[in-house]
């Protein structure tokens, strides 16, 4: 069974990603984290949202820091990690960096919740076929 | 009854809809046509896309000539009219001026489709409730 | 002299600001707090982005919580707060409520940059003429 | 001289691309097209949009027919090809395709303007270094 606890995401500003400022709109970050998240989820041959799912996975916070801008055509990496797996909800790290220089840091906080018809909004253990596919990342020592 | 053959949708340009080159990415004028459809629909009582809707009305053609560029904090005002109601789609015709200046001309056609759980993704006849509300406009006589 | 310490927009969820769970998707909160944010700066005659700004202020930190889902055409109302004017930093304190119900709490904080040609992108005092303009508001009493 | 008269660009789905239907909002078609043309100039060694470019590329033109969805997650290709290259224009023509049927077909005219400070927002000849690199490419028998 593969496990995992990161995931590094190649990627490329397109030109629809930038603003007036002539550099990515930062509501564009929140995004490139959650691509990163979705793509940490099919390494494990998981989709966070498959047709029929019975539970969801909403977010409940989310943050970043904003160090260096991204510009069209830049390329960057998105390196995410596994902060905590609780019992209902999973913490994730993120950092962007171009060229080995940090851009942002961020983290992502989602729930799980029960997603069958009629059920209310409202967080429910994760299910063990996808806990169990998941394990804490260390950050790295320098960070 | 209340019934409809066009709208007016006033708007700002936001900041996240400009891009690198100052002006509005031309993906946001598909956008804001529809926020104004939905608006025409929303003026004769309608949603076109209720909570447990049994019919939808995806998107089967759409284009715009831009003519002018939109900036940040520009006003604009987006026009839409109903061009044609077919049996089993809707037309409309769309211009955005901005001070009575043409900045993009376009048009939107969709179909109607059946939306209940495993019903093919296939055009149905639009239900009398929602196509009564709906009468064609005539373009302006110098349009 | 026109002073503000807060603004509050009201606003609709427009049908691609949702995603496929149903409701609006995260990244157009932070969004939300911009297009409030511009519009505080508009209610005292200023522009965050003029066409030829000698300053710029490129967002350093944005963060939210969220307490419920948003979903297509809701009405919803965006209160933003100065919670701390620095000599080269803006920080402001959002709120996101629907019907009176808190639907997501959020901060963001920007800097003040030198705009001018072959600046480099770095913090500058805000100019006194935009800095009088913004005074703090103090959170509401059971907030 | 490396010349080009098409590109085919592999993509997935993105979450935030896709909204309530189920499908990807068809905004995103319009950009998927664009994110093809940048890429297909990076091909011969070109960005449409450099940091001090003297010409710009703005949209006078663009359409699409939608012919199935696409949702979450979905592998599709872009395939985008160099429909005529007039003196102060270039039209593309553009098919995306999943699992080898025919999802979208649209077509893009850009024209080119001088951006040099002051100049008005109008067509002005392409550049010889760049119109070189570009050839016609004829439709597929089939299209």
């Amino acid at each position: 069974m593969r496990v995992a606890s990161e995931y590094r995401l190649r990627r490329r500003v397109q030109f629809h990603e930038t603003d007036t400022a002539g550099i990515v709109h930062f509501s564009w970050f929140y995004r490139y984290m959650e691509e990163a998240e979705h793509a940490l989820w099919r390494s494990v041959g998981l989709s966070i949202a498959p047709r029929h799912a019975t539970v969801g996975f909403p977010r409940v916070a989310a943050s970043f820091d904003f160090h260096r801008p991204l510009r069209f055509e830049d390329e960057f990496e998105v390196h995410i990690r596994i902060a905590r797996v609780g019992q209902k909800s999973i913490r994730y790290a993120t950092e962007v960096t171009k060229d080995g220089h940090s851009v942002a840091t961020g983290s992502l906080t989602v729930a799980c919740i029960d997603k069958r018809p009629g059920a209310p909004f409202r967080s429910t253990p994760i299910p063990s076929e996808i806990a169990e596919r998941f394990e804490v990342a260390l950050p790295a020592p320098d960070a």
